[in-house]
């Protein structure tokens, strides 16, 4: 294998909105395999919002991308040599392989997926760490009852768009918040949500009052900011506040804003809690494994949303920040 | 009876520190008992951090008081008329009478304490709605398991100096953090704190770091703003911020602050909860009863620092704000 192996390593820690100039784009020959590796060509790359921080400095889940070190990511691809015992040549499998065009791994640091009736993308959506964060943290952390209200923000995401179709399989009522007609078009005519706010083009609070008169029962939020503020106004008693991301924020050059309305908490004896995918990758087969079939029932909607073109990595990136994905944002090798 | 009532009620709502001038002095008839009441006469009045929130107009956990109404206040008095079954004259009793000398009530509004061995004004205090929320906000919410870290603001407080003594009998290694070297020295020497930190002469952030190297199991929150930020910026894993107030915004003209380090409850897995006491007054008795223990055992401190003059109610309840009482404040009628 003479391939010439294209790279993305982080080259500086961005203040501000992630770009172009935070990354050099390198090549470098592939590896010799030794035993137990294998060779992976990447097809799809994930473009998470967890990615602007880990590319930030200072104590985290996980340590920091490092100044040189190739782009944290997560992929998909198929192993085009094997030195391993369990994986052949032509597997399909999912890894943390980051953001390069090829890569040599132990065989044991991937996973062999089964992409004969699921796209190999949603292995990156609702199959994979998305759907995962969408699944475990609504239903372990925000511990929805039916018929009880449930509101996500970010929801014509990869995990908001996840989290409300689990709380409508689990028989919530739900409100998704998100930015534009379109996206609010899709999470209800497509995906099934109650009602849709148009955080960009109405009042939240006020919709959140009109669309939730009982009050919020629990709120997801991957957004942070003035949002998250107005879902705390209007928590229901006991209420359960899950904090997932703050994508509103990441990028900003200031500190981040913290809540206000957090007093909400006492008057309404609820609770906020924050929590990781990676600490219940014990019982991701068992999510996988009923998210799976809620996909084959056609209970849930899995969708990716797919930038073509390795060399625009960076670009791409910048699309999630600016909010312009609509489903899962994959790059495609 | 002939006496005349001197009453404190609401004349209007403050934007900013409380004052005389939201108060009316009036003076009234008292009237006279119907079947199934009392007269009691106000030994004592608790002041509180929530009676500004009750003065606020808005949802809150109970509604506010009117303008013109009596202002609401914890009591403990004693019994000097009786058309009652249970209560007799000279009976000692508290409850929720307001700031007036005298009050007629239904003999099933107050509780009759057995003031024999304790100080009346401890019913207020350690023995009274601050013990109750130190006690239930403690134990059932912020759950401290022996050798966890426990930190708790406003520590020579009311709530917060029973907070530090009930995690100290729990086995709990306990920092406090309140406003100067007397508060300070208070909490370790009397109390036996493991440690306290003057926030009027250190850096917050930098003593916990120092007094809590493994980071902050469980840190019980009086204060909110920045000290509520420093406490989260070290959270341990899996750690719970009982939220019980927030008195250095309550007096603020602008908006309250929001904890821009709330990200931490992600990144450690933690939760940040909040409670009302008045939910757990059917389990009052037997945190009273466990209390009482501990005080004729010596091994729970109860400090009341008691102002003398109804008159000067206004600027008393101006010192709570000012943090320059040392446990809890109450005023002598």
């Amino acid at each position: 294998m003479d391939a010439v192996n294209h790279q993305f390593r982080l080259a500086a820690r961005p203040d501000g909105m992630v770009g172009p100039e935070h990354f050099d784009y390198v090549e470098e020959p592939l590896p010799e395999l030794t035993d137990g590796q294998v060779l992976v060509k990447t097809a799809y790359i994930s473009l998470d919002p967890a990615m602007r921080g880990w590319m930030a400095e200072g104590r985290s889940y996980i340590p920091p991308v490092q100044i040189g070190e190739v782009m944290r990511a997560g992929t998909v691809g198929e192993v085009l040599e094997s030195k391993g015992q369990k994986l052949a040549v032509g597997d399909q499998v999912t890894g943390w392989l980051g953001v390069q065009e090829y890569a040599v791994c132990d065989e044991n640091a991937v996973f062999k997926v089964d992409a004969g009736e699921i796209p190999l993308t949603t292995y990156l959506g609702a199959l994979g760490m998305p759907g995962l964060t969408a699944y475990f943290g609504l239903l372990d952390v925000g511990a929805p009852k039916e018929g009880e209200t449930v509101v996500v923000s970010g929801a014509a995401g990869a995990v908001g768009s996840v989290v409300g179709q689990i709380a409508k399989i689990k028989g919530c009522r739900v409100v998704g918040i998100a930015g534009g007609p379109e996206k609010c078009a899709w999470i209800v005519e497509e995906l099934g949500f109650d009602a849709a706010i148009d955080y960009k083009g109405e009042d939240v609070g006020e919709a959140l009052r009109k669309h939730c008169p009982e009050g919020v029962d629990v709120y997801f939020d991957n957004v942070g900011g003035d949002i998250l503020d107005a879902a705390l106004a209007r928590l229901a008693r006991g209420a359960r506040v899950v904090i997932c991301g703050a994508i509103s924020q990441y990028n900003k050059m200031t500190s981040m804003s913290g809540p206000s309305n957090y007093m909400s908490l006492l008057v309404n004896r609820a609770r906020m809690e924050g929590f990781v995918v990676i600490d219940y990758m014990g019982r991701a087969p068992e999510a996988v494994g009923e998210m799976a079939g809620w996909i084959a029932e056609g209970k849930l909607v899995a969708r990716e949303d797919v930038v073509e073109g390795f060399e625009s990595f960076p670009h791409a990136l910048q699309k999630l920040f600016r909010g312009e994905n609509v489903g899962k944002l994959v790059l495609k090798v």
